[in-house]
């Protein structure tokens, strides 16, 4: 028989005699309280544990990865975290309102107190960074200097280690590599949809010049275009090219990964590949929302001190609106769009293949007879 | 070669002439032009666009599931398209907020020449509740009068018709029903987890008695609990206790169908149950949305005219309130969770119905020891 | 010359080695760890850290209006603050996006070692409660017991010291008795706003009888309905039928603040009643969202744990639910909207008193005959 | 008596017969039904009925400040009117979440069937663009043409026609130069603003150097900080600085109407800058949503469709990216924070000043020693 648990009082069990004794305004402590200085702390009080709360989050999926074999199951239970992370983001976008209620002015009554203070140095927030996969590289110099020369030293020390350890973007890139649907025995992924595609490339060629709707110039123009198509997907089947665009930092994900998320995008409908699939749109939402964040709170920063020199010497606005696009960490998965063909242009799986990327139970009821279908 | 397509112009394509032109305000035309009857007719206009969309997805969804067996791709389009649902329903909820930057007062400047129209002959919107599953005896009266009786003739046929096809709650019943899960040679569900569910009560009782930590007074209290939630199993487990509850209306999902609800929350882990989980879930989701808009839309009335007669002679708040709880479609898988157990005291399901609950490829692989795991 | 601030360090400002290092789930504790525990911790901690601030505006607000006379601008001051907490309320009811991503059956892995904990003792949210102006009489019993008696003693203390204090209901509703407005000496509100009230429903009921277009049923139909309107009216204007509707707790605002709102409303396009109708406005947005979050609460748990107990003994969902309506507290601004009447049926105010409710600088400077108009 | 209105219809009010047969998908038309194309049309057509909208709200604002003299009331008007444009504008961002629900492969199902159509021919959203006060100048040339050559020729009629009429930005503008509160017997803003402005650079200069706290490299640093905003300061109050910005494209503002915002912002306190205050704030609302439209708008399209090249043959989502900074209408509006300065720094103002900017009725009645303080 299990035992009892003591039994436990709500504001012990969430520490709320410090947590909500952890707010001094330094506005007080100078004789002249700012009414909006409690805010100010609260907003970021809050966004420090969210923070923590994704750092959890994450920590747990990139230890799911770490095996040379991912469970089914966990990529699910990746998804489902992944998707928490999505909301919680929703909040630190729309927190930025409540923050835009205390106007400049006020701001003003208590700013000084603060400096050099800055969000700048949050070490969660470049904690979470680093787990996604900031590669330092990426990252711009801030007044010359790196960022993390503005944290206290044993914080630069708890960031310079995570810089070294394996980072959500390299576990999924691992585990996008060695998918094994790319080689199939019967099924080559990667010559049929580049067959595919140069046909389709011809064909909207022809299309062009023998469409009758369409003027000389509108011909040209168009035909402009589709070779500017054609140049993308012709890096995309050329491996050095491929290798090239990474060394130019203009593409980081592996020529097989990419092969491998392609497969994935475009026979997404087989129940095997359901799952992979929700995998990569969700990382696209959370990369999508970080720079979202960035952006919003760049705004924020603009209307709050204008082209002042922000807390902490930073001139905010015009630093963060640099790095809300550098500092994406899946371009790769929002550029595949690029690469994606029709449905109906897509070769068809021969049939012991689609069984084979099914479910058990179906396949096994099937071959007995005694039919899934009639049964469910 | 396929051929090519006549050029698409914007506005011609999404007919903006028609769509724009379809504001005629009635203020205007009786000579007082009230600047805001454009911002209620506006509104009004969108919620009817969302609702054909909705209309879109609900009938597609059906359509999906109207066969003896649903494949398990169409399962995961089915939930993409729920999912979609409930992000058209968030909008339909944050739009009242711009209808709430009418002030009653500005409202009133042009009220009367509506009368007696009013959001309650919405056809679409009935036409949802119908596709849903909203029961004719489910629905309040209002003014003693069936809810079609306010609609044109030629409406009021179509919304019968409706109640007469079959909808999205039985549908999804009679594949709850179908699932060949409850049954499988060398594991059955049902005793099982009967089983597991006695032994939990019987701890959880012993688990009181033996409390050190808790009163006489408390203990008292406890049993009372745990009796209470005896009964609600006892009504689980008694078949006609079932049926009775759904001829009292307190239930609705048949006994075969709860109990693969309920399978398929315990072992949602399977992946062969991964995308029917999602659709319960997202059942519910929709229900919540539903409901929260009910309720917050009946706030907005309540604040636009008060306790006054609403147009069309709704004593608009009062019923609308009324509604709210009332037309909850898939409130028995709300309740669901009444009757979960946790994983730890769920009992293990034996390797081979395990391996038939997954991915054919995997079990295929491994038995043949080209293992899975090493290629993925 | 002011004196230079120490300098100030991001995690030390926000204390954030201690809000950091408050989080300590039990199922770890007890060696079970649970991976979403984390997750209830902290969103429930952030929930508290925005009741303190909504504390601190609320007690700001009051403070301000704890005064015979309450300046001009502090009113601009308390909307402002008000608006603060309405979009921290949007906040608090999006966050439930993000607990719901923990589903049942996960919380039922470490459910059990929290028990008889529950939101239901959090101090701060009764306290936001008492000091919006929640009656102790207006509470709901628990199990037959007052809310105070499942909270600590000493948090007992802080409760019923609470109730006691003066809330924003009691000064905005001293405030309203107070306003000059409604006896001008040239203008008298009340008795030519009832005479305007009484020409119209007498102009309605001579419309339905001409009307043309409507059967005998018909304007049967709209004569009852105008008669509840006339009775609504009626207890408008006998002070001792609103006295009876306080009694019997259908009503809660006194006859002379309730004729002051009324004013407010109807004449809020004059300069001086602006910021007097923002607060009106945003004390009833306030109220919405507060009961908009106690409906989504509800739903929330009613999905989480069904008809279950809930922590705390509580029998979570239909307690909740029942304090919904309950629990506004602004309701009688809510049916004002009852008693408003068309613009253009308002009388005109005298131009005298027009002039003394607008801007000083504008009515010196027109009567210097140094037009505001041509400079502004 | 006034005469009975002919009873109104639901759908016929809102003309839902039309509204509801508006939307042909073309892969129906061409045989090839994709199920998709419905939502991408009701999507759009969303956003053009929100469009319409926006631009009735903004032709009637700019209405109101086509006259030499802008009336109290019609600022408060104003306000309310541009706030509802927030809170459209907030809708247009999240129902972005809704198409998100349509994958890139789902898309290409339809998508050659609608070239060249492009949401780039949106007439309503570049109308909107002109009315705010979009400069031609300042539009990117798309593919080496304007924006209106993509458009039908009566299409690019309206739209040159509406580059000439006079925007928002220049009315506001116009409405600031004219202030008089720059200029007030008894005091001069700009004087003493800059009189306080270079005493609180000195002190900001001594602190620095006399700061214990610094070491000699920090405070090099934030001298350097210093003599930037020094600069800035500069440019501020030299009349010719600000031209040659303006000349540059660096700065929109005159120098007459900087300078009544930059008052507006420092006194909003007193009661007549209240809402002028509110206004300048609403402005940099709508700013933000928009260009954090135009922002989530970019990165939808570059999920959707990759670096391809977009319908209407437009880069798609390089272009859009481009426009999101450039197209900023009150940019003005945020950088003002650069020159706020701290309430408790603020020149008081003469007590006749304060006076002549409160209520005419708090003043008469103040003299007339039945004071209003024991009145309200």
């Amino acid at each position: 028989m299990s035992k009892p648990y003591p039994p436990v009082y709500y504001s012990d069990y969430l520490q709320l005699d410090r947590l909500l004794a952890s707010q001094t305004p330094k506005s007080a402590e100078y004789g002249k309280p700012a009414h909006d200085e409690t805010l100010f702390i609260i907003v970021h009080q809050v966004y420090e544990l969210w923070f923590k709360q994704i750092i959890h989050e994450l920590s747990s999926i990139i230890h799911l990865f770490a095996h040379d074999y991912v469970d089914e199951k966990n990529i699910g239970v990746a998804v489902a975290r992944l998707n928490r992370i999505t909301e919680i983001q929703k909040l630190l976008i729309d927190q930025l309102r409540v923050l835009e209620t205390m106007t400049p002015l006020d701001f003003l009554e208590f700013r000084e107190y603060l400096l050099p203070a800055s969000g700048f140095q949050s070490i969660q927030f470049r904690l979470i960074e680093n787990l996604l996969g900031m590669e330092s590289e990426q990252r711009l110099l801030f007044n010359k200097e790196a960022y993390y020369v503005y944290v206290s030293p044993e914080h630069q020390a708890v960031l310079r280690e995570s810089e070294h350890r394996a980072s959500l973007f390299q576990h999924v890139q691992r585990w996008l590599e060695r998918t094994p649907f790319l080689d199939l025995e019967g099924f080559q992924f990667w010559p049929t949809y580049r067959a595919t595609v140069e046909r389709m490339l011809q064909n909207d060629r022809a299309i062009i010049l023998n469409n009758t709707f369409s003027t000389e110039e509108e011909k040209h123009k168009q035909l402009q275009e589709l070779s500017k198509n054609e140049e993308s997907f012709a890096a995309l089947f050329d491996e050095h090219k491929h290798k090239d665009l990474i060394a130019k930092g203009r593409r980081r994900l592996s020529y097989q990964a990419t092969q491998a998320a392609l497969l994935i995008h475009l026979y997404r409908d087989e129940p095997i590949l359901h799952q992979p699939f929700r995998l990569l749109t969700v990382l696209v939402d959370m990369d999508e929302l970080f720079t979202s964040w960035r952006y919003r709170h760049a705004l924020m920063v603009h209307r709050m001190i204008g082209n002042k020199i922000g807390t902490g010497g930073s001139t905010g606005y015009h630093y963060l609106r640099a790095t809300v696009e550098k500092y994406k960490i899946f371009a790769d998965l929002f550029d595949l769009s690029t690469f994606l063909i029709p449905r109906s242009k897509l070769p068809e799986l021969p049939e012991e293949i689609k069984k084979s990327l099914g479910f058990y139970y179906s396949v096994k009821s099937n071959t007995e007879t005694q039919s899934y279908a009639e049964k469910h």
